[in-house]
């Protein structure tokens, strides 16, 4: 089957459809954020502020840890590539479904991948035996908490004996938490308070889905290892955050009344879907963050395309076939065109 | 010595001074490029074009090669670290002193770098046997045309020998243009027509100095080997290139007045701050582009710090030592307390 396309998002190529492919906040960029931007274009005949300092110090405050454990990127991507790089490890274990780009950034440094198979008939869910698969000779594990594009939410205390297990084997442990805050209760999965207790530990987040900005490429690392963040600079561009972003990323971290309303309507809009989405007959796997994974009858993505939606095909992920498909949480309007469509093509 | 600053266009340390010390457009980021950013406000809820494919056939048309040519950056430096790890060279030859980001680059992927040292008492020329250290082994050789921080032009023939002698060693050649808009008929030196002749040969390029947007990241590289494109494409992020900085360059592009009028101003700038320079006894080297190297007495740049005005030290260039300086060429206002501060200073 030849693959129109490798992520979601594609707006360029697909412009009348109706994006269900992406996961970014369907209630758009804040208001405050897009001024920034805008105001920002005063400011862009200056080179960026290579330390990205009033962000990181904001992001500080936000997050609850100090500046200097906090690195920025050109989105969370960048960061991938810049850990890949920094580390160069021979042996990775990644779980399978999981965001493509790791893989692709380890690839990039030669490393050897490792995949864990989730597997359909324990729902996709990490099974107690993967530590175990932490042997010596792996270097870096990454793993993403809801997982993407599964849906599927772990607790912290697995997370822990991931962790555990990394540190015995000096290996590496990103936990990419992009998604989280769209889950109820992040507090309660976030590894961000065992920073300090693992310095094999990196935190990965974004500006990108949960501000709806992923045009302006913003994404975070936090890390207690002064040494792998070192690293890290050593090996990135300097001035790889635009003064865009840095201002995007300052106004962003302000919307605190827009995060507390959107959030909220996206889980309700979530459970709405959910259950609606279950009526037409597809298998729902997770649905925890902001975006629902589930099988159905292959070329059901093209279907909807012709009908003017655009949902995420998941064939071409590691440990997935055709029939899987990932839609993100819209707003109630176009959820229901969504339903509409799928309810046509199932009957 | 300490050194304060590595690079040059720190405005958020020195936010007083007079910035001498990066070398963009002194007049500005053209009104069409900001208003393009700042409508790129209402955009970034979209992922940007992977493909950056209406920047790319803008490109295709100012530059006169084909679009399929063109790779876009986070900055030219985005594109030099996605070479060095695109090729993984063992082995790179690079002029000193020279753009410090292909050494970083180069490093981080862990090639070993040789150094051709471009000598003081021969005005920092390259020399004629520089073909010579391309041996067997080399497999990458950046040039930097005209050079930075020397400002040091060179012909397009020997340019030419430099890619036949990199063709017979299977090396590529990066030669870095960022500047060569600057330079009086830079149709004469510049290597795009012998782009399909070398498939070993990539050209750099950045929208950063012409049109001052140094905030905004967008820079591009032309080359007629796809293999090559398809590498780097592989080892890159896909979403490098923000929604804003796409709209920017296509926006520029358009500035054809701005350009006209700016580079004939900066041109007649250069000249003036040139001949007063000389006549503050400072030892002129290069000067080809909107940049001038000098030397002078050691710690001018803490002295014209102190005074409101920074310049870059180039003290921790690889082949330099105290004493060296670059600094832009600006408006005449500005230049004019450049020069009424250095001979303060020089009495």
């Amino acid at each position: 089957m030849t693959k129109l396309h490798i992520h979601g998002g594609d707006v360029y190529r697909y412009p009348h459809a109706i994006d269900f492919s992406s996961n970014c906040n369907p209630y758009g960029t804040p208001e405050g954020v897009k001024r920034a931007v805008a105001e920002a274009a005063e400011l862009i005949c200056h080179y960026p502020d290579v330390q990205c300092r009033k962000l990181r110090e904001a992001l500080a405050e936000e997050e609850g840890v100090p500046a200097s454990g906090i690195i920025c990127g050109n989105g969370a991507a960048d960061l991938i590539f810049g850990l890949a790089l920094a580390r160069k490890p021979r042996r990775a274990l990644l779980p399978a479904p999981t965001f493509a780009e790791y893989g692709q950034a380890l690839r990039a440094v030669g490393c050897e991948i490792v995949h864990d198979y989730l597997k359909e008939e324990q729902g996709f869910v990490p099974q107690e035996s993967l530590p175990d698969a932490i042997t010596e000779d792996v270097d870096i594990v990454f793993f993403c908490n809801p997982n993407n594009p599964t849906g599927v939410l772990t607790e912290a205390e697995f997370l822990r004996k991931l962790a555990d297990q990394c540190r015995e084997s000096h290996a590496l442990l990103i936990v990419d938490e992009c998604f989280l805050d769209f889950v109820k209760e992040p507090g309660w999965y976030t590894l961000k308070p065992w920073l300090d207790v693992y310095d094999n530990l990196f935190v990965l987040k974004a500006f990108t889905k949960k501000y709806a900005m992923p045009g302006i490429r913003l994404g975070y690392g936090l890390c207690s290892n002064g040494e792998l963040l070192a690293q890290m600079r050593a090996v990135m561009q300097p001035w790889n955050v635009s003064v865009a972003a840095q201002a995007a990323g300052i106004a962003a971290l302000k919307e605190k009344e827009y995060v507390r309303v959107t959030m909220e309507k996206i889980a309700r809009e979530r459970e709405y879907l959910l259950e609606k989405l279950k009526e037409t007959g597809v298998l729902v796997y997770g649905s925890s963050a902001n975006y629902i994974f589930f099988k159905a009858k292959k070329g059901l993505w093209k279907e909807c395309l012709d009908r003017g939606i655009s949902i995420r095909d998941c064939g071409n992920y590691e440990g997935l076939g055709e029939g899987f498909y990932r839609i993100a949480v819209r707003t109630r309007e176009e959820n229901e065109k969504l339903l509409k469509t799928l309810r046509e093509i199932m009957e």
